[in-house]
């Protein structure tokens, strides 16, 4: 499975905020996560940078 | 392995525009992708959406 890890980065640190992610598709403004159990969660950013086969996708929170 | 075919949306039209993508990453308004192998490509646009157990990352031209 090819799923990944999302991260919020903010200044110099990076936040975890959802694990198992598959889909990412823009909404209001920002973007709606789901992950593979079905959870949601929406991020009030942009899609930053991606490494894939680290698994894990960077957001940046919008200005 | 876990990279991913990207993406541009044109309308109602989806271009391939790389195939294995490991990462992405911001460059000069745009983005940067680079491939398991190694090849770059730039694209002037936004991450659009994601569908990572699909392996499909879509981009939108800036406008």
């Amino acid at each position: 499975m090819c799923e990944a890890s999302a991260y919020i980065i903010d200044g110099e640190s990076e936040e975890l905020i959802m694990e198992a992610v598959d889909t990412v598709d823009p909404e209001d403004g920002g973007f709606k996560l789901t992950n593979i159990f079905g959870e949601q969660k929406f991020i009030n950013g942009v899609i930053y940078s991606l490494s894939l086969v680290d698994h894990k996708v960077f957001f940046k929170k919008s200005s």
